[in-house]
């Protein structure tokens, strides 16, 4: 490897100037930590604060944005990651027991090959939706949001790349989803920039491309977050809090009544009827 | 390998007798799945019955028991959850944060790294409490739960294994989690069994080995989680939804504020210095 | 968690007595370093003495042996490590191939995926026979090899446990890897107690038992790299060494004629047909 | 999530037309499989022709490219490999240890933990270097290196790309690795377009930028791998191989010699002493 990143520290290393002063500076979070008598989490005094307090969806909204969420917008979290907890044999989930019929002793390890595979097509739409309204917004504004959808939708096909959030190839006409993550959001006051901009934006393709096509339910995911107040850079992650929730049902469910081992049996003897 | 485990299928697949009229039964699965204009999870549909209705807890809870927690079940699952969300910059969190480092485009790696580690030594004593209090109520019965009590510390005792979920490095007098535990177990009516058994286990062991250790918070969530219903078997997973939720609020922070690089090139300066 | 694992840390935290003099020597390794003008991996020059001089098998034995291997050592632990290497569309392969369905910008990924797997069920023969093997000659010696055998495979019976290394569910008879293991092991007069120790076991086993199974691959393979000199310790890891190239070659090959997909897409429609 | 990648599939499945007569198709391997008296690897017999003739380096070229290395390539493969294989106490290196201290029991999962880090910024380098130079010769010709010399610098810097493969943060005039690859190449006659190409890059780079940068180590291995025949898309995978090897014995160590606690307990004193 070239140890590009090495550089100053390397520099460091060598020349030898003192870091030494302050080298323990970096060993600091936020996230938790304790003391003879005490546990903290977010800042807060675990057993007295947090437990019996926060639930776990309220706790990881505190923990990325570091506010408590309105109640609204606790509904609108827990609304959009039950939406994205589970779909089912996916590949993550065909994966994470699969992987539990090699090593049924480290349930761990095969939550986490679940969760390796959430990655670019499974998790794209959630978080490349939020980083498009994001960016659209940054860089267009939202005093008007029909210019702003106009000019991002733009950008995205001058620059030959797909608009995301929108389309599915089951749901054609609609996907179930969205328009509950709507109504969700209405009923909560929620229904904010990104949520908005969305809408306008399917219009604006649909103009443009003269291709209807719904807004898919991880693109409202993805600007039900950002409306709540998820920061951009927090959406994959938070989306990962659900699906491992979906992943440890797999298998549990596993443990009971196998999908690996049949599975990869029924593959072998393909493999190797020819 | 010795691919032991292929045994039937193999002799199956040799062999050639007809499981083709069966071969797709094992490909069911009652955690999720979809239909050309609905979505459903736990055999309910997700839009109408799941979101805007259930917290993220309540879903977790019933794809693990297959029943709507009560509100107080989901209040003590709540509290449990978020007291083993996060203990700061441990082993995992520091793993998950130096994955990161060095591949920040796929975070869901990051996080499975940080998985990965939560194993025998940082997950072992909510499961492994949850596994010894079960197991003794199993063989023991609960209708004397003292004597249970008594004859688990003794078998565990004569096969020279630690009792689990009792004593704590720091928290020598009292685990600031547990009486917590309790407190909001009784406060819910939810004292059963399990946390009740192991309290008289830690007061067996103080008598029998003459050195009073305090229950631990580990233990006393283990203890709670069979007594709201968890099955035994689920309880090293659903930890796993709690502390998925800290190591992605460590990798946001990472993001943000970086361990991961200025912890590697301290030990990269120290390894190299001499 | 319990954070049992602090204690004598955590002692040291909350008292406060100097660690600070000996800080950093934790900080060091044998495996390798770098200087202004000079790269080194297991003590010696990368550039003049490594490149072009040892094989990555060789690298290997040296890294967990810290000696070289023979040539006759060399040639029975490349036998050895590609008779691991792969075994078709295994769970660990099918896991890795459906993480690249999911994330196939993140080969790494996959392959990690792929490695959880390789736990007790189909790591385990292999390590679970050299740990066997070691651990009777440890108790018993090897200054009579069938007493040896005789009393180890005694105890594992009496303790109700299985004797790793032998049997196979295809190859009843024999084991096509195994007369070769011991035949190249002939060849290069590596024939020493551990392998001979296996032939023991599978004699006084059938004898036994009433029941004649032949030594496996695995078990084969475990035994070998013991009397090639690799640690017991390190017998577990080394295998992950060849199975790391089975899996990129899975992964290899999964980019240009997919599995992950397909197979996928048969199990879900299977599953949502019912 | 979306579920883009099911379009085809889900229309297969609602549309109910017979994709059964072929669904077993896929269920393909070339790398490995079995049958009741033997095992095969790359469509050879395992025990006949690959175990005691193929070196693992071997078996991994035959894997990806299809082929038998010559000498040569195999000479260069090797010295590729052992120069990838470790970098002392990196982020992958820690964070496999760190994983072992909490999960000694499965080693395979500290060996992945530590390979899910090996991403964009430190296996990098590589592969990018291989896809740089491959896309040049592909676009621009071999036929007049220098031309797709500048050629590709040009389209590299007109992009607001950094040139893949030169400089180093500690080997600012030399790496020691490079000069040895041509060394090796030119022994064996394997100095090839790629290998030449990034020579003439690293010229063109120096008259355009104004700015000498060393051809890295990595630089020059991802180029050497590509002149020994490894697909271009088979480069980041093969050099995982040489990188577990590295991981297995940083985790060999790491047993007998810890990192991972002191490491974690040194950092959660900083943590928490504020």
């Amino acid at each position: 490897m070239s140890e590009q990143p090495r550089e100053s520290a390397e520099a460091d290393r060598r020349g030898g100037e003192g870091r030494s002063a302050q080298q323990g500076d970096w060993a600091q979070t936020w996230i938790g930590g304790s003391t003879i008598d005490s546990i903290s989490v977010a800042g807060r005094d675990l057993p007295g604060d947090v437990m019996g307090k926060l639930t776990l969806t309220e706790l990881t909204y505190l923990l990325v944005t570091r506010r408590d969420p309105t109640p609204s917008q606790r509904r609108l979290f827990d609304a959009v990651l039950v939406s994205l907890a589970d779909h089912g044999l996916t590949p993550s989930a065909l994966a994470a027991r699969l992987t539990y019929t090699g090593a049924p002793e480290a349930i761990q390890g095969a939550v986490a090959a679940g969760l390796i595979g959430v990655g670019s097509v499974f998790l794209g739409p959630t978080g490349d939706t939020a980083e498009f309204l994001a960016t659209a917004i940054a860089r267009h504004g939202r005093a008007d949001l029909g210019r702003t959808a106009a000019l991002a939708v733009e950008e995205q096909r001058a620059a030959g790349l797909r608009v995301p959030g929108l389309g599915h190839p089951i749901h054609k006409v609609e996907d179930p989803r969205t328009p509950r993550v709507y109504e969700l959001a209405a009923e909560e006051g929620l229904l904010d920039p990104h949520l908005e901009l969305l809408e306008l934006v399917a219009a604006v393709h649909a103009d443009r491309s003269g291709k209807r096509l719904p807004i898919n339910g991880a693109g409202a995911g993805g600007a039900a977050l950002l409306d709540i107040g998820i920061p951009v850079e927090a959406v994959r992650g938070v989306v990962l809090v659900a699906r491992t929730a979906g992943l440890v049902a797999h298998l549990v469910e596993e443990a009971a009544r196998p999908v690996g081992m049949p599975l990869y049996l029924e593959v072998d003897r393909r493999a190797n009827q020819t």
